[in-house]
């Protein structure tokens, strides 16, 4: 089994080889200068990571994992019962769920992954069966994985997102379920920030204040059970969730091939904030897709200076941001690919 | 020919019968109630508007119209030539500009109007000849329009819609081309809402601070050129355009014919506030797309409460902040329609 040492990537910087011909590119399409406003940074990011003038995105694909968290079971973080996250990857394997519609919607290639749901799905077809355990420990005991299990974890994700760009995709989200995970999310983001703690709770699925308290107060025992964890898997295995780590797994695997990585939401930004601590680079390769609802995301993207295309007040994880946005990036590609120019249409520029 | 006080309109407020049951329908989805956000509010319209719970949206429609600018010749009001506005039309007809790319991306049907370009575009195919005249007046010196070519222009653009819907659209966007145009967009603006001018005024296609300042002192002396002008067609003909007037009558067209409108852009907002001062009841069927650049959008929307989907840092017109956002009115019908109920996959609600 790989140990967190042995899980290496390499991230190089986002080359800015290209970057004065896609501006020129951009700045000659038929508008006034900068009139595209956000799409404009995305058509270069876009070319900038695909390193092409002409940028076209292939097979999206959105990747929806799924665990559970020890901390859940006694229902004092969360407002919906544990068996929900078994019960939702059932209803994404049906096509039930927001993000299935979406997804089809768009075009965007879905899988679902048991990253380790407390439920036996059997030989369920259309599942990817990854499962490290039923199940995170409860992090007011223990720490919620063994390192073993983290790095096994950060492994499956990442072994995930390398077959998905050999066959061919180039921008990819990460989607989430996880009865729990928002306390996780939190914890990670106090430890990777340094953030007061109170700023990033918030009420997950639907905590009234009361609730929020009570989770804040929950999560302070959590950090002081554990004083002396410090690296980014060290606050992973401890805190996170096995959806958490594959997600982080999987987003280094995908900047390493060279891919768009859509980050969407407060528990995949949170397995963002890991990623970054390991390999600052990794964020080239992001473009951040929505800012939710729930309370600590402003802070984790103003954190990370990142500006989101939407902030559409949703707070659903699965991904569903990233996929209402993915339309914006096939914007900003066909708005430089397929605009004429001043020249081309003879119009005449600004006097 | 019409006079503004033949152009009548039956425009009731949007029926509340159905509310209860699309309430209902959209918080039973798999979701934590309001996870979807302002996407549930869209849905929740798009439900009024075409009186059913299952919305579905048919051949969406943009039409965008042309028209030039008695001010504009002057070349104190605008960064670029006043010649640009007829290129941009062949460049819309040539399938070349930014608004032709985002349609195509999202099977978006475009008509491009000449409502009143002060070029001869002969019998030139794809266009929609229109032209109440080749360019208004300079509002410096009088009405930008007769009162006769104002109404003439109201009703071209309510027959073009009135056609469109004939045709099965529930759904359309106005954009528009007129170099000058957001200069009467400001003064339609601060005379239909009595804000300060200089919070009207912005950099339109791209004036400095210098130009802006340039450009508020010409349409104060505008305005007090024409102090007597106080109904919403005396406004719009004095200070308007072709292309403005077109929008309005298009809009109310759109309204009486139970179709989604679109909002986007500074030009058709302004428009858009005359159609409101006429009947008001039009709000209730306009979705507000996207916040624009332009200095006096965002006062705008404050002033009609509405709340954008979109914040894109756009500033283009063309209809473009609406043809991007298209999808995401999409998305709010496939959430509703084809989600699965808490009940029919299974899931357990909140404890």
């Amino acid at each position: 089994m790989n140990t967190p040492e042995s899980l290496t990537f390499s991230i190089p910087p986002v080359s800015r080889e290209l970057e004065a011909e896609l501006r020129q590119k951009i700045d000659t399409r038929t508008k006034p200068p900068g009139s595209l406003g956000q799409l404009e940074a995305v058509a270069l990011r876009l070319g900038l990571i695909l390193r092409t003038c002409e940028p076209v995105l292939h097979k999206p694909t959105m990747v929806v994992f799924a665990g559970d968290h020890g901390i859940a079971a006694a229902g004092q973080v969360n407002a919906f019962p544990q068996a929900v996250t078994a019960q939702m990857v059932l209803n994404f394997l049906s096509g039930g769920a927001a993000i299935n519609v979406f997804c089809r919607q768009h075009g965007i290639a879905l899988t679902v992954v048991d990253a380790g749901v407390k439920y036996d799905f059997g030989n369920c077809d259309g599942l990817v069966h990854a499962k490290i355990a039923p199940g995170t420990r409860n992090y007011l005991e223990e720490p919620a994985m063994r390192p073993e299990e983290c790095s096994a974890a950060l492994a499956a994700g990442a072994d995930l997102v390398r077959g998905i760009a050999a066959g061919g995709s180039n921008v990819i989200g990460f989607g989430e379920m996880g009865i729990g995970n928002t306390s996780s999310a939190a914890l990670l983001m106090c430890c990777l920030t340094g953030l007061p703690l109170e700023d990033c709770v918030g009420s997950g699925t639907g905590l009234d204040d009361a609730g929020i308290a009570r989770k804040t107060e929950i999560l302070r025992q959590a950090l002081a059970r554990h004083p002396a964890v410090t690296s980014p898997t060290e606050i992973l295995a401890t805190f996170g969730g096995y959806e958490l780590a594959m997600i982080t797994g999987g987003m280094l695997a995908a900047a390493e091939a060279g891919m768009v990585i859509m980050v969407d939401g407060f528990i995949a930004t949170a397995s963002l904030l890991a990623a970054r601590k390991m390999y600052p680079a990794v964020l080239d390769y992001c473009l951040f897709m929505h800012m939710s609802e729930e309370k600590g995301h402003r802070a984790m993207l103003e954190y990370l200076q990142a500006e989101p295309l939407l902030s559409l007040g949703m707070r659903l994880g699965e991904g569903s941001g990233a996929a209402v946005g993915y339309p914006l990036l096939v914007s900003a590609t066909t708005f430089l690919n397929d605009m004429a120019s001043f020249a081309s249409a003879g119009v005449s520029d600004k006097e």
